[in-house]
């Protein structure tokens, strides 16, 4: 048992933030065993570690993002969707059959994950089975929390990130077996990429293996109009885009999160909702790629789910507590057009950030009794120049602040090091 | 003469980028004397500081920002417009009147600016005119470019906001003969703070004193839809908001930036063009207080000038980088719903936060013979861990990069150092 003392903020439910001035967080076995604003007596004597004048926060979750695509992080971006596709997306993921290219470029992913105090991450990999185990070693190896989906595809791809069904089923068994361990920190995820780069066989392959292991599934969703447009045509079956993956079981039958969801509404909304499938809402993508910009107020209205996603190199920014402002921002653009959809409060945006995209991966993303440990220790002396109060604070560090400003990290229990490069 | 070497980055025109690998540039009295990519001849013996593997690339211009409210950056962004004048924008601009108070805020404002890499602003102050002297002169001591404002405003606006006509023109007069120097860095700008809180007296003065002393002017226009009302109401024989700023010879009479524009068009945005009045953009700060997306893309086609602004507290970033992408980000909202709008390209916006906005100083903003040598030099060492090109690292630099990376900054040719808070 141990006991950390600074503010604490964090949110149970969306529309309002815990604060607890001085408080106390008692962690047991990496789990919270309270958080109190005075220290209780059958805690007396347990050791007390004082952070003094700082924000302890619950720490980041990245819902979606392309782990192989870091290196293109922030270029060109001047490309729409296709071009930049197949200029710059899948010559990059065709590099990851070289381990030793994938193991260096991981290394930096996941440190810079670190930096901006992301402790849990939902990750495409690539279809390589050798290089995928080596970013799970490595998340595993930094002590951080990850769900990894080694990527399935098998159609309108190059040859070169083509998997047979049969190699795709078999190289998952493989790191199903491996690491699919009751509670361990990083685990598999079924990853077929999107509809139009699998077949039907694909697809209905990846939902037996997510039922037979119980494993949660990963994949993008009405991202974009064209891209609805061609899912039909390849589908047409379907009643939508979601209705696709539905129909082969990779759609809510395991814990599912989507990325995107731009365009989802009227029987897909309907559909997600009944399946209590998550949506990863990753606006600087969103605007990087000319996408659009999510009804995250209606998702919220429905009782959808979401969570935040970075979803590197679409989007160009690694920090979470960036997409937050951005998530804040979209909603307000909803907003301005529509006064009867309310622009998404602080306290709505950090909720959605850790407790609502936390429940993901257990019992994350709060500090309520029963919860990982996963926390941020925020020194932030140099944006505090006046009097702000603690909301104020943290509302500053999230708008202002970067990661210079996060002095230790914990992800269930552990400080969490710098992982080496 | 001395000549800097390095990677040399610029725009000449908004449709590309001129990139000298290990460049030469030569500056004399300030000014560029030449960008080469081979030392000519007649340069041979001048000192060379040689920068190695970094880029050098024109200083950034903050072309609209509340300096008095920098205290409230990244606060209270839960509120709308009209709350948020009144219980944070209004109270903390009345605390100017205290010019120790002034003092402390605005070091850290024009420290901040510099940590950025801005090298030119444009700014509000308040209606103070000590409080206003003090922040002239930290941007003088720091050696950094601006044109500073002190806000005329005496209707609709608290008590301790208001100023009689006479007192304005008064004061205004003070700092105009103190100022106002050929070729200084600092001068004074007209600046009536809008028209809601300005009667036709004060603007009529404030129209008056930019002709008389051939000054600059800066307000805001058309930022929000209830706003324009408001000004129809007021001004109800002027065409439009802007033409109710022409009236009284504050649209173009002298060179003039208006902040926002976010629903300018027709006959205001014909008046503009043949005004020929400048936009300063600023994207986060429309974002933020749910104003809307301004129409960049069919300013440049019009040929109206754009630069980018901060707009601090309204917009929460003082990173003109930041405000470039951005920029990018509303231009491609638009593109998603009318493909008839091409999204602004990287040189396009690098082209607005530099050589575009820097027009309103002079020669400022780009490399050609000539311009004011305004620089900043990139050393990008840990953004650019693999094989990436000259532009890809600028870009990249732009996406992701923040004042760490900035080593040296120059403005008129003097190297700039950290200014004392």
């Amino acid at each position: 048992m141990k006991i950390y003392k600074a503010h604490i903020l964090f949110t149970k439910v969306k529309d309002k933030f815990e604060i607890i001035e001085n408080g106390y967080i008692a962690v047991e076995n990496g789990r919270i065993e309270g958080v109190y604003a005075h220290l209780p007596g059958h805690l007396k004597g347990v050791e007390i570690v004082d952070f003094g004048d700082k924000l302890l926060i619950p720490a980041m979750n990245d819902m979606h993002v392309h782990a192989p695509q870091y290196r293109n992080q922030g270029i060109a971006m001047d490309l729409e969707l296709l071009p930049w596709l197949d200029n710059y997306t899948f010559p990059e993921e065709s590099k990851y059959c070289d381990t030793k290219y994938a193991e260096r470029m991981y290394r930096r992913f996941v440190r810079d994950l670190w930096r901006f105090g992301t402790m849990r991450t939902v990750a495409f990999a690539t279809i390589h089975k050798e290089s995928t185990r080596i970013l799970m070693n490595l998340f595993k190896e930094a002590g951080m929390g990850a769900l990894v989906g080694k990527v399935d595809m098998n159609r309108n791809c190059p040859e070169s990130l083509a998997q047979s069904v049969q190699e795709a089923v078999k190289d998952n068994e493989e790191l199903i077996q491996e690491f699919n361990q009751q509670d361990s920190l990083v685990k598999p995820i079924i990853t077929p990429r999107f509809v139009p780069s699998c077949t039907p066989q694909m697809l209905s392959e990846c939902g037996r293996l997510a039922k037979e292991y119980n494993l949660p599934v990963q994949s993008h969703l009405s991202e974009n109009v064209g891209e609805i447009a061609w899912v039909k045509d390849l589908e047409p079956e379907s009643r939508s885009y979601g209705d696709a993956y539905n129909r082969y079981g990779l759609f809510g039958q395991t814990p599912t999160i989507m990325a995107h969801c731009v365009w989802t509404k009227g029987s897909e909304l309907e559909l997600m909702k009944k399946n209590g499938v998550m949506v990863a809402h990753c606006p600087t993508s969103n605007f990087n790629l000319s996408s659009g910009m999510a009804p995250i107020r209606s998702f919220l209205d429905e009782g959808i789910s979401v969570g935040l996603g970075s979803d590197i190199s679409g989007g160009h920014d690694l920090s979470i507590f960036r997409m937050l402002v951005y998530a804040i921002q979209v909603s307000k653009m909803h907003y301005c057009t529509n006064k009867n959809m309310p622009f998404l409060s602080l306290s709505e945006a950090f909720w959605i950030a850790t407790k609502s995209a936390g429940a993901f991966f257990g019992k994350v993303g709060s500090f309520e009794q029963g919860y990982d440990f996963d926390a941020l220790l925020i020194d932030d002396k140099e944006l505090n120049h006046d009097n702000y109060s603690l909301l104020h604070r943290l509302e500053r560090y999230i708008y202002l602040g970067d990661d210079r400003q996060i002095q230790h990290r914990f992800c269930r229990g552990i400080e969490i090091n710098e992982p080496q490069l």
